[in-house]
């Protein structure tokens, strides 16, 4: 099968603006079908303490009233979609922006109630991505450029974190490409030593990472992520790599020690 | 050669959600190939207000300064378009929504300064509009719904005018499709009698047209818009309608008197 390289960025390249840029440089010159996927920063934290909408946190985590959702879906649709869509456009790279709206391409179910209400948050159904609808997009050479937000298939757009829905899609898009995942932050990658940002560990099996976790030797900010990229190769995903967005060329030709990589 | 109903709407729609979801459901109705194109409405205007944003205004223009093309893109192409592509996917319409800079499809330039500095704003380049990309989405059974934004080409947005918008893509669309244009406003047609909401003239030539503005009889508000009106014919579009939004089935069905028709 064809190789999909389907990279992940959060707020730590979306933030920075020369680190954006870098990155849209680095990004256009991979070659081959790609898709790119973007969380939402700091934007969406800053426009709602402006407008005055309160974060609501309850237990520990975050509550999408229609206030913040409304934020969310301009931020993150809009201005970073929009932005990204134009400066890859600058770099001979077509892109499309997308969210999972658009020809319902990621429909997700709005979190059940039980402890907590998170109000308008999606949970993806796997099944219901329409990887032939990203094919067709790849096949006309056009890049996908996904924004965090998907819909109930009802008319509601619905908040969804942009870790899961980059796993999501590239668990769909393995039915029909040999796909590799790259998740960026803010790191070289999972460190051996926290205190030692050069500790990577290069590759990391999901018995090692078992083993670690019960170690306690995972940060805690690190197991959603890595749960993700594990949840990704057991339902086919051939590669999930961790890293920097700053080394992406590197990540990309799968130098040693430019990431971790999950196998 | 296949119909194209390319249907424009405005704030009065769009600011008002019983008549926008209406609006849905009669437009997801329309059989064959059809685009939606939507304007920006009061949201923009309050946003800005909201966040303290002036509106400045120089010889009775509007300049589109950064904070303003910021407000722009995220209401425009985020807030209304995505709402309105996960209402149509809600009508079973598969829709997608877009700007100009997705997949390059409307490329601008910005406006040069003469007098004024309308600040970010573009004026479409009507032979770089990409028919075939349109095309490839209409000929798959999904309908564009386009945000009045484009871009330059090197990475920035750039405001425009939604009629501008809606005039040049059915003109590049002629190349490929019978196009109709509808634009819907506030009114039931271009007006005999602006006193008379029901004087709406059902027929206008372009020669009609020249003879009515001479006599002042048009007011300056339709101006602009039968302005494009009769560029979009003289440039291949096959009819262009203007009347209001909640009588669509009777202008898309040709009933006369359901709208002016610009011939």
């Amino acid at each position: 099968m064809k190789e999909l390289i389907l990279v992940k960025i959060g707020g730590n390249t979306i933030d920075d603006p020369p680190a954006l840029a870098r990155f849209l440089d680095d990004f256009a010159r991979i070659a081959g079908p790609k898709i790119l996927l973007h969380g939402g920063g700091k934007k969406a934290t800053a426009l709602a303490a402006q407008l005055g909408v309160p974060v609501h946190i309850v237990q520990g985590r975050r509550i999408t009233d229609a206030a913040t959702l409304d934020i969310a879906v301009m931020v993150y649709a809009g201005l970073i979609n929009k932005n990204i869509v134009a400066g890859l456009q600058a770099r001979s790279c077509p892109a499309v922006g997308l969210c999972g709206a658009d020809a319902g391409c990621i429909t997700a179910v709005k979190r059940p109630v039980k402890d907590v209400d998170f109000g308008f948050v999606g949970d993806i159904v796997l099944e219901k991505i329409d990887k032939d609808f990203f094919h067709s997009l790849l096949a006309q050479g056009i890049t996908p450029v996904i924004a965090p937000l998907t819909h109930d298939g009802g008319g509601q757009l619905l908040n969804t974190n942009a870790d899961t829905m980059a796993s999501a899609v590239a668990v769909a898009m393995a039915a029909l490409y040999d796909v590799r995942l790259i998740y960026c932050f803010e790191k070289r990658g999972v460190l051996r030593d926290v205190n030692d940002a050069l500790s990577v560990i290069p590759e990391l099996s999901a018995q090692e990472y078992e083993a670690l976790k019960a170690q306690g030797a995972v940060s805690a900010g690190m197991i959603p992520k890595l749960d993700n990229a594990f949840s990704a190769i057991r339902q086919g995903v051939t590669q999930v790599a961790i890293g920097d967005a700053r080394y992406l060329p590197a990540i990309v030709a799968g130098d040693t020690g430019g990431a971790t990589r999950c196998v």
